[in-house]
């Protein structure tokens, strides 16, 4: 084992996916690449947590329709979301009578989730595995801030938690999009506590991450059609992009962020851009995925981050520690 | 891969563990067994969150000084409690500079980070990993149902917190004792809605797992010195006790639960028993894992459990969820 960087021996793929999205993600540039869209953003719910809920449920489902699948063709679930206790995954993904590994990772679930079930593919452990996480703004609002009927002003520096859920299913043989390379992101505390700039309390988590790949690596950031960040928004992004010029990797195309790319700063009020586990999971499945599929990608370096902080840790004056998990992904 | 039951094939070893508890568990029947009990349950600090945290950072602390190892010795953290975003995992090991997986499994996240930590040492992916878990009564207590100073009632069914934290260093080689075989659980409701009966939820899922295993496995439960489920307290235990006996299994001794073991039901006023993340984590570290060194104890099966449910998934009139992922230990 490379320190850090995990290679995986047999590769193995993301063979099917699923974007499901509310209102809000509908309307974004992403908007028709997602695989269903509820304007409503419930999903035929009553409740907000409830409707979350029924988007896991809806990802997965569609992500194994695509392949014929019936859930007990998948030897394991990696899932995980933002709601206390993760209900979101434990009551979506119930009715799926399947060996469940409940995860917390913040908004870098879907891309741990990733790292675990690719672990267990490559080594003949489990040979399909299904990974689900979401987040869903007006549940997400009244946990961590307000409940939206409050009208709260927002920060400049904000972010908007996208409605959104992705599903991926992984297989050790099998043809999709390849998972070459991992390496798990480690806690990362700068002392930020500001909980309106979640972008620079993640952003050194992400550039952790990135400076150990690119030591024990004999890749440099050119090597990569895309190098994208989970949900870092228009601050984290500033901070990353400073720091991959020191690299030598000064290309805005190349350089991007899930939350940057989901929704349309300049005219869907979202600030600072998109967060949440959704962010990621869905930009993946709704745009990643299919372009290396297309052909127009084809090594892409995606950074799940999370902020590993709680609305009672703030309040008793602690800062907010990042992670950033990282997967190599290849084109066939 | 046998349906369900994973067969280590380099069993991996639990080379070294440390359990970390607070008055009413140095009180209990393990008290003398622990590694440390703070009388005051603070740990040193002036929150009880902060607290848990703290018992994290002792109990990691503890585990790895009793090899000498350092923090940078290990390839991977495996955590999770039951606190909002699992905050006690995220602060109290920050200063830990590891790759961290983050878990959710609710009660049974000491088992659930033992299976991952397992699958991947056994296939040389990493070389040593740690599994953390905690909780605490008076955080969880105000979390979950009202602050203490309320002077609220408790159920006779209800269980009590356990305020502890256990770690485990494990390798894929070394001597300690070894992780043979692992069964993930999945997601088992049978509508029970009452809270102040979580051993009723959660026995359905050690039903679950046990007859799982014993149906695909060659062995029986007299093959095993000890079976021992999680938290299930005295309600969930003789569930689960009515149901062993249908495999011919009546003997008292041998199926018991980590939440009778940790407290004297006769004088500790704990009603149904312990519970929480770290009554399996401690009851393993201070007790069971020591029996099995010191060869009292040669086969044992633990099924950690867990109640995926939410204050607020209940409000909103959901049922309680429950889970019990399996793990088979053997004396070296």
């Amino acid at each position: 084992m490379q320190k850090g960087i995990i290679k995986l021996k047999n590769s193995p793929s993301i063979v099917s996916f699923a974007a499901i999205g509310g209102l809000k993600e509908g309307e974004g540039p992403l908007g028709p690449q997602f695989d269903s869209i509820d304007q409503s953003n419930r999903f035929g719910e009553n409740t907000w947590e409830k409707s979350e809920a029924q988007m896991q449920k809806i990802a997965l489902s569609t992500a194994l329709s695509k392949k014929e699948y019936a859930a007990h063709d998948i030897d394991a679930l990696f899932a995980g979301d933002l709601m206390n206790q993760c209900t979101s995954s434990a009551y979506g993904l119930l009715s799926f009578d399947v060996p469940f590994f409940g995860l917390y990772g913040a908004c870098s679930t879907a891309i741990e989730g990733t790292i675990l079930a690719s672990l267990l593919l490559d080594t003949g452990h489990f040979s399909r595995t299904a990974v689900v996480s979401s987040s869903h703004y007006y549940a997400s609002e009244r946990q961590f801030r307000y409940p939206i009927e409050y009208g709260g002003q927002r920060a400049p520096t904000a972010q908007w938690t996208v409605t959104g859920s992705g599903a991926f299913i992984l297989e050790n043989s099998g043809r999709g999009v390849k998972v070459t390379e991992v390496m798990p992101g480690r806690s990362i505390d700068k002392g930020i506590t500001d909980i309106n700039n979640m972008g620079a309390a993640m952003a050194p988590a992400a550039i952790d991450t990135l400076t150990r790949y690119f030591a024990n690596s004999d890749k440099n950031p050119d090597d990569f059609d895309l190098i994208a960040t989970g949900d870092l928004g228009y601050e984290g992004y500033k901070i990353v992009k400073d720091f991959m010029r020191d690299y030598g990797f000064d290309s805005q195309t190349k350089y991007n962020d899930c939350g940057l790319m989901i929704f349309d700063r300049d005219t869907q009020d979202v600030h600072a851009g998109g967060s949440g586990c959704g962010c990621s999971a869905t930009v993946l499945a709704a745009h990643i995925l299919p372009e290396i599929q297309r052909g127009n990608l084809n090594h892409v370096l995606i950074l799940g981050t999370g902020a590993l902080m709680s609305p009672e840790s703030i309040l008793q004056g602690e800062s907010i520690p990042g992670i950033a998990h990282l997967i190599h992904l290849e084109r066939e």
